[in-house]
């Protein structure tokens, strides 16, 4: 174990710290003011802070006192940021540019900040030539290292004149002067699609500042892009690790800063999102490590245990109240699963078919049927938890009986419980806990859990899709945006490389309000495998499985684009099953009801290749639970 | 009164019709499924629709059904839409689109629904040449037109070969089929922008179908700005009543249609999103008459009665609960105002300082402190009054004592009523529904009410803006985002030519969450205007007016940023007020503490042209309200 994890377990207040290069974060990622950001940052395990000036300038308190805060929270203040449109072809300008400058070094002094970050000018007279902008660098620079302060110069993407780091660091080259440096930003330069392998070549100590953020890929006015939507590292599309490998390799020593804001981050608990700005920087030192090992060292990466290998999902646990979990119990019975097993000591039943295991929690407290836990089945349980505790992810205490198996979970940000199992448990794993399950349903070609889809609160689908990642080792596999009925639905499938474990989460595009339906497109469900799906549905409305009706719409439209042969079009019309195609095969499916709070079950049946989710069909399933609740 | 109007006043059920042209919207606009969109669109009055295919393909209702429920409604039929991706290089594609073209008539013929929308290709074997795609639609026309039915052709702008209207034009032209025809969609060719002056040119007859949107002047990819950011005309940046010019100057006699999608239209209340929808047409049709007045015949525009002149604010209305209108009369005690006079009838109090005057209504209900209402002076009230009605503004019911004024009034979409007042109302109009006012206040020099700044709920910004404007006859004036400390905030203020009437609208620029200080920068206020801001700053705060504190930080700041008069800033440091600068001259301003609920006030002085509303200083003022409540 290393001294970082050693240091993560020990912490008892939840204070974390690693090795190497400090973490830091820009206060301006956080929602709220100071009282709200600097505890924040501290508490998840921050060394350093970013004072975005707006910050301090609306805070009641004196830098002197911001200074005493962040010295009785362990928070060093790296940097004070941004000083806008510095150089000028007006003399006039500059010197009123130099006057202000002073000041801020005043406030710098009594903050205890010792580098200031200059940004490239948007103003309309900026300097166009480099010369004479280096010449006025210059001047800040000696008034800056008169007063043992520094200076980083950084090039906006949409800077007038100056939006590269080459043309930047060309500026601080010629300007020489040993207190003005370069500050690198990751979206400034790869927003605009610069080489970054560049910057191995710039001498180490001349880069004076590092900010760390991540975007998705969008076409659009780069300012707009980065002021909505900067993503931490890893939520996005840019190859991090390869940039930060650059800087490492130019011999960088100084912080690791994230500077990210977004229409999100800044609504959001600013105490939730710094743990996950935190982890997001823990993902980024081991993947950047394990890309670039001559940085390792240099990125003084604790090796985090490595996420050990899935063989699947081993439950997914049901939080059931007493008016869902006779129909749920209903529906699993219909569906062809055997049950209910109980747990020796607490109020679960199991529910099983194939490899599928339904878990139903009925402990008092529950307000409707939810997703409570997932298990999945771990090569290494402790390994695991080690991770997903190294990772910031909370553990959640066990209540353990005599002789019962021990079950390590941790809370994902949705709020369910993740628990990390030993695979083939039958005999002497958490399986081993239950009373052995009656064989009393018929068997309805059932084979296992294919995924689960979770629906996201609003304010943590990047960090939930980071969590899932980086915890349980997975990636992204499927992505989609789907035009629903209540507007559209953001999609991203996480799984491991053999699609042993699956776990879909969505969101809506937008927060939704409560003026108009809230939640109907909210609910979350397990999705059952087969091998034959037509016999299965055909087993489970025999039974009276309380399947969703799908309108025959649907079909005539299917006929239309699909042109599917006339005799499955038949059946699947009969059996209200859907159908979707991608390149690699073909995908039949279908929903139950809304079973009771936010539940449901799916079927599915994956023909050859098809990798995806059946989305193009969410929006039928929707407006057919719409009219269910609408009654 | 014209035919119109007569009728939007005589429809008892809310159904209002035009006349000529019909007013259609596409069910995309709507949120919801085909129960909830067919309603909404005939209960705001719209005369037609399009059916989108997946709002159709996901209803439990047959295409006959839905043709009955439209005929109960009273709603025709227009469109049917999209067919995409006809064109192909590859034959069996080609064929495979004829047969899912016919499957489509098919439904069409059920429907009742005579046109089809088929928009230019986006697949990868999209056919280059115009003369085979003239070729192939030929084939879909004729196909078409045996059954009866039309096709229109549509440029995406984003079509793989086909994006521009006059490309779909000239394959129109060459496919030389009566069947086939062009149809238009504003957002297609401004957001490329084409010249649409060139569409006066193109035989009306050939044009089948004009869809309407608007929308923000963005930078960004064609394909995420259409499905995200559409707005009704007359809320976004474009000129839609020329675009309209061309359409009709061109013989267009179809359906103004909108389609419009975004992603607040997408989760909103269908049924207010019509009446926005519909608002936004009748005062397009409207400046399209005022702007081309050969096009007047033709777009059959009634006359609105036309918005008379306003004079100025007449008087805000606070709703007050007993919690806070002690503090508020506090305050407006020590800013000077005089008071109470009381009504005759009511149990509404009146304050007046110069020509400010703010009533107090303590009626029972009241939750906590807002803004209930605002009066504005207009030269001819009944005629204010008839004009809102006929843009659908819901009229209130009044109340009226013997030998009290009558006041027309209107709820306006953030539900703030709009009173409707004669100027100079001392000696015969609503202020002599009051008791005199005693003179008790010290007069602090507030001469007047300069703005009323309104938070708008989340789902009717852009409704509100286009409210506000067309009903009062006010401009967009100034806008502005600011970053807050508790997310980004969008500022609209709408004025009077003259600067009589300004109301500053503001939304965050996202829906905000309850996880995290909800509410916080919501609250409502009304700005006071002074010719000597120091002098009112000094002699409310000598009577103990609750003025917000200021940090010492943003007066430092400003000494670094604007350097006033080192007396100046002392002065703004010692009595707490703010200063902003534009091109056109200065802006001091103070604010008091929230007073309970949602309200607080402002004294603002402008100097020389100064037209802002010193929005850079609304962050200093929300963190201090922020200390405020938790403090």
């Amino acid at each position: 174990m290393t001294v970082w994890t050693e240091q993560a377990g020990a912490v008892p207040d939840g204070r974390r710290r690693v090795a190497g290069p400090r973490n830091s974060i820009a206060t301006v990622c956080l929602s709220g003011t100071l009282e709200d950001k600097l505890p924040a940052a501290a508490v998840a395990g921050f060394g350093g802070v970013e004072i975005f000036e707006p910050d301090l300038v609306s805070s009641p308190w004196a830098p002197g006192e911001v200074r005493e805060r962040c010295a009785d929270l362990d928070l060093s203040i790296d940097l004070y940021q941004p000083f806008r449109d510095f150089d000028s072809t007006r003399q006039e300008v500059l010197e009123a540019n130099l006057r202000r400058a002073d000041r801020k070094f005043d406030v710098m002094e009594q903050l205890g900040a010792p580098l200031l970050l200059v940004c490239s000018s948007v103003a309309p007279h900026a300097v166009h030539e480099i010369d004479r902008i280096a010449e006025q660098l210059h001047q800040l620079g000696s008034r800056a290292g008169e007063r043992g302060l520094r200076v980083c110069y950084e090039a906006l993407a949409w800077g007038r004149h100056v939006n590269t780091y080459e043309r930047s660091w060309e500026i601080v080259r010629r300007a020489d002067h040993p207190a003005l440096g370069l500050c690198l930003d990751s979206f400034h330069i790869l927003s605009r699609r610069s080489d970054p392998a560049g910057i191995a070549s710039i001498p180490g100590q001349k880069i004076f500042f590092l900010q760390l953020a991540d975007a998705p890929r969008l076409e659009m006015d780069v300012l707009q892009w980065s002021r909505h939507h900067r993503l931490f590292p890893g939520q996005g599309a840019w190859d991090l690790p390869a940039f930060l490998g650059h800087v490492l390799t130019a011999g960088y020593t100084g912080p690791l800063s994230l500077e990210v804001f977004n229409d999100v981050f800044r609504q959001s608990d600013p105490a939730r999102a710094a743990v996950d700005a935190l982890r997001s920087l823990l993902a980024l030192r081991e993947a950047t490590a394990r890309e670039l090992p001559v940085a390792r060292a240099r990125v003084g990466l604790p090796d985090l245990p490595a996420a050990p290998p899935l063989a699947g999902h081993a439950f997914v646990e049901l939080g059931v109240d007493d008016d869902s979990a006779a129909r749920i119990v209903d529906a699993l019975r219909a569906l062809g699963f055997d049950g209910p097993g109980t747990h020796r000591s607490k109020p679960v039943q199991i529910w099983r078919q194939g490899a599928a295991r339904v878990l139903l929690n009925g402990a008092p407290g529950q307000n409707e049927a939810s997703i409570a836990a997932l298990g999945v089945e771990t090569a290494d349980p402790a390994a695991s938890a080690r991770r997903a505790q190294a990772l910031l992810a909370p553990v959640l205490p066990r209540i353990r009986g005599p002789a019962e198996a021990e079950l390590a979970a941790v809370a994902a940000p949705d709020g369910t419980s993740v628990f990390f199992c030993q695979p083939s448990a039958e005999s002497s794993g958490w399986l081993s806990d239950f009373t052995p399950t009656p064989a009393e349903g018929s068997g309805a070609g059932i084979t296992g859990i294919d995924h689960v889809a979770l629906t996201q609160p609003f304010d943590h689908f990047d960090e939930a899709a980071l969590f899932y990642r980086c915890v349980l080792g997975l990636r992204n596999q499927h992505s989609s945006e789907v035009a629903a009925p209540f507007g559209l639905v953001r999609n991203l499938a996480v799984a491991d490389q053999a699609r042993g474990v699956r776990i879909c989460l969505s969101v809506s595009v937008l927060r939704r309000g409560t003026e108009w339906q809230p939640r109907v497109t909210d609910p979350q469900h397990v999705a059952f495998a087969t091998d034959d799906l037509l016999a299965t549905a055909r087993a489970a409305r025999a039974a009276g499985a309380p399947l969703l009706d799908v309108p025959n719409n649907y079909y005539d439209d299917l006929d239309a684009r699909l042109a599917p042969p006339p005799a499955l079009l038949t059946s699947l019309r009969e059996l209200g099953v859907l159908l979707d195609r991608d390149a690699g095969g073909e995908f039949l499916h279908f929903y139950t009801e809304v079973l009771g709070g936010r539940v449901f079950f799916e079927v599915v049946q994956r023909i050859g290749g098809y990798d995806g989710y059946g989305e193009t069909n969410a929006p039928i399933r929707m407006a057919a639970h719409r009219r269910q609740r609408r009654g």
